[in-house]
């Protein structure tokens, strides 16, 4: 579903976490690390004919994914390829079986993906694409326009938008963990595998999450994430929140910032 | 195992959780809503004879369960079926493999099938079926006679009988949850998808387990449930407890009645 | 702090778990059951001047507070009093400590006092002499302006006016626990002194809170709240946001409404 | 409260734990290990008057108690002595403040003071002196008549007898923990102040309750209890339970008894 | 990987627990309850190799392992068996994937096999051949040699070796937990199953775990095992530390010590 | 009992939660930041005076505290006070009582104080004070010199010595939680009073403790710790540990290290 290419070959130790973690998310593809493309699960059945019919109407060329690629559909599998204003493959198909998430995790309760973070090289485009065409709405974003979070059902971001100086480039992307009690098994379970936590345990602002990021074998960042902020848009009308660009609003609680994740000034 | 009838495909959103939670103990046929059978697991491997032989001693006709209709069963494979004095399909078959439980949880610990809770127009002779013939034992009873709780193991109740001014048809059927933690994450859950409680966050007089209730798609109501009361027959003789039919018996921590679940004059 | 007055002598066994919640909390006056006074902490040193100069600014007759009535002060004791739009008597008081709180909690973690609900017959006025003069900010209110909740620190909400239809009320008021866990705790501990829950366990839509109500012996609701969503106005802009008066706004998870907290046509 | 009588002074590392835990309800001092006398707290106002009609009505002769021993009373303090058919003295008052219990707990969750158990040569008739004359119920007994547990409140027991071959006798005082979790932790804090663990963890058949037991410095069994059985008697009607004397009821799970816990033949 | 033998059928009841914990670790022959082979998983994938070198250069015969025995490995599959000095067939194979190992839990987090003991008549020159020649350390013994505890990664032990008076046994073999939690949950569910714990709860001494036995349906002993110490060989040094052999350290809680289990004269 | 400066005056909110913390721990005087004196309590009662002796006997002056000084003393108080090596000021005391440290708490479960580390200029004659004379024994130590942590306890450590470049220094002081999830609690606490976290939270190598840091109004660094290592000195024979002076020493998980916790060559 997410597409990701990978430097190495998936039999050494290392890999295995990161392996064990997405193994049914990720695509892994021999080649440079580069974002060869994304998906995104629709879970209304006329859902991905609305997405087309608006992609076309803004004049985007759409074209059919090969429905073997979608495993486990639940009913008829359809899916639509569309390239967006970044020049990224992103993909919209039909709702899949779930059941297998769960079984992934090694040692703690289940984990389900969550969301991918694009980097890009401008915010607003990007943005604007997901929310005039596709249907996502904003949440929240940064007041100097350099992050932006989207949401598509009632978790507050299942997509963020990010400039980090370069397009076509996956931020990070993010995993569910059921509760803080998982994060000290997660830690210690990095540990066990000599794999060093990024950033981390924090809260994010936007959001509201619980954070730790690690990377996997590829180079990618990977967050871990739990009590994230739902948005209830059939009864309650929200304004994006604007935040500060500051340390203290992407981890509430303070700590140190990887050099990767600089906010205000010094992006 | 639990044969239910629902009125709406498969395929819409909606129908998601109820599948996810019940996918490997529910049999979904095209139909009115309406009980088509239900079955028990014996775990005694002599068990399902004895039974059949008391049935026939009882003068009810009994019938062999076609064995392809039972998956994953421990050893060799036997199941019989006769009417219950409601008119009722009543199976009993033996043991079947429990590992793929845990797997259906959309976020949380484990869930089991628990029991299912019989309407009817009369519980007193269902209950002698149950008590007399079938070797069940009454755990707890409403003092009007009006709803009987029977055990078949080391669980406070494996089956309940309600008298719903109906008969042939299930009040409920029952999912255990491992702990009262997952009491939130449930109900968070069933907010995303747009499920409704229906009753409770609570706690049961009879059997003194947390309990609650939604709908699934077809109507009907499903309760999980956890840290029900055990019994320990080899070791201890009970009585049949007599509870007040009063809404604190239905709920100790007191709160609202659903309508469906009236005590007292009112049911 | 909060004045209420309760019809019955202390001496009897029901008021003991309402008098360990909010023994130091509450100042228990005989007399008709009515709003004498309530008050707030304010925890900058100059914040209970800046209050007063606003107040008399705006035309309102200030008053000193005994300070033989402020336990426990930090530092220099002082406190003014105003009488709010509905002629209800409002104190204003410097910072006192805290320690002592955890120590009613009768089995189970702190809790720590955390609003008040104020209940009118027109939530405007009140809402506008507390965030256009006091400081308060709103955070969320209903759409048909008859509900209204407003933060004066990081908590979503530290004072909620409700219409409930006459005024000089006190609609509710609420302990923080420190956990979900501690939900069914209390449940079984209220149940074991046989006080009814009176609403939830359930979710809150405005601010996010795990909720749970009963009674106290003289008949006011109290909440039990934990989770409460919080705001960080020195980085992030808000703006209030509006929510249908729909039964799924005051209780995401659904189930059954108390009669006293209609919400929608039939408030 | 409990009055028990210790061997050595207090002024040594190793009774520091036993005072910590039971500092407000045990009376020391100074002679022989001895029962001097134990006492129970009456909820209700006219509770200890009624006890001691019934009492007079039985032929017992009724004292009053000093009331300046009853520390913290709500309202007025009184309070009675009788001597029970072992000629230990029991002590009712009235209802005393409970808010410092939390307090003495070293580390974890509050505890607070649950039952006594006393030690006898004939549970009948001390039983029959509790059931028939002040008001108790027993909850579950073992069949050979050995061993009797007492309620009266909704715990399945403040009070139980069992034959240890001597009278005038403490078998175990006992108190709450909160839940499983502070079994950890005590049995680890324990082990840090050098105090072993006598019995257990493990759970009881009679009460369903989480036990662990260790000894105080004066040789007394102390027992850490949770999750006991609740009974309603206002809204359903129990009958005592007769228990086989097994090593299984008295421990569900199995494991070693201690030698002073013997069920059976060789109690 | 890990041979044991049973004596009785899988078709009872009983044995379907034993079943569902080790049942993908576990080859069951029929025969005399004996040890018929024991295997080590190797991460690194020169790793068999290179014990493979140590062993043939200290003069052991080595051969291969049918590789269609190591189910599910990860890349090219391959390994060893060799004869231990105690006359045991022991093997070392390439990584298999770990996934599968969840979902055998019948109700709470994730088991993960952890590591076996080897009963013996002279720990020594057993130990010897796992430090000396297979690569493991000994992170701690008895100070009379008859027990010794040795890891081969970061947990404390994989590997233990204990004085039984015989050789060419299994004296238990364990399976971890993923917290205390699950303790009161697995001894709630083996009583379900009329399995009784054979010895704790309680915290080993050596390795800092917590710890529960219970006979599996053929006698072996069997462990549940949490928050086992690690070791860190990449960044610090450690000696072997040397335990007094008492009952303090092998429970460090205390309590009753099983007869299988002694320590010190009576081993 | 440990003597730190502070800069400013009590009166401000800041300061209010570090007054929370360790109200009664800290003697808090006007002048510049600097250590005046630290202090331990002896648990045994006659090892004040063998201390005494120790010192005596090495040629260090030991003068009487003032027992005023000690407040709740258990038994007869007395003190004594000596100069370290560096000019410090250190005091030895008979037990005080205990009961009053969960009570400050803001919040979460109980917080006792846990231990001071010293910063010097010279690690090796300050923890030879401590080792030969006083009786402390060195747990774990960097291989570098530049650190060392030493018990008197089963605690890992109770005293710390650090190389920060300055002699006469308090490096840090740190409390005990209960367990991880109130980590999560304390982060969300003091975010809520404006306190950034300055490190972690982690899990140190030596000690094997979770962590998380915060500064106290005076700039003090602060630890929050959790699951520290425990040893059995009367069962087991330890040998001091040698770390490598690394970052994945003082976090095993990793992540950023502040600027003052440096390890390895910036020290």
């Amino acid at each position: 579903m997410l597409g990701l290419v990978v430097h190495e070959p998936l039999a050494n130790g290392g890999l295995r976490l990161g392996w064990g973690v997405g193994h049914h998310v990720l695509d892994l593809l021999e080649g440079a690390r580069a974002l060869d493309h994304y998906a995104f699960e629709v879970r209304d059945f006329d859902g991905v004919a609305a997405i087309r019919d608006r992609l076309q109407a803004a004049g985007y060329t759409v074209s059919s994914v090969d429905v073997d690629l979608i495993d486990s559909s639940i009913g008829h599998a359809h899916g639509i390829s569309v390239v967006d204003p970044d020049g990224n493959t992103v993909q919209f198909h039909s709702p899949v079986w779930r059941q297998g998430e769960g079984a992934a995790t090694p040692g703690r309760r289940p984990v389900k993906y969550q969301h991918i973070t694009l980097g890009t090289t401008d915010v607003t485009p990007l943005a604007a694409f997901f929310t005039d065409i596709v249907g996502f709405q904003i949440s929240d974003q940064l007041d100097d326009g350099r992050f932006a979070w989207l949401r598509s059902d009632k978790d507050h971001h299942t997509l963020a938008i990010v400039n980090v100086g370069e397009a076509g480039n996956v931020d990070h992307y993010s995993y569910d963990l059921a509760e803080w009690e998982d994060f000290k098994s997660w830690c210690d379970k990095l540990t066990e595998y000599d794999v060093d936590v990024a950033w981390g345990p924090g809260r994010h602002g936007p959001g509201n999450n619980l954070f730790v990021f690690f990377d996997d074998p590829a180079g990618n960042h990977v967050e871990l994430s739990a009590e994230m902020e739902k948005f209830y848009d059939d009864r309650v009308t929200y304004v994006p929140r604007r935040w500060e660009p500051l340390p203290k609003t992407v981890n509430l609680w303070g700590g140190q910032t990887p050099s990767w994740r600089r906010v205000g000034g010094t992006a």
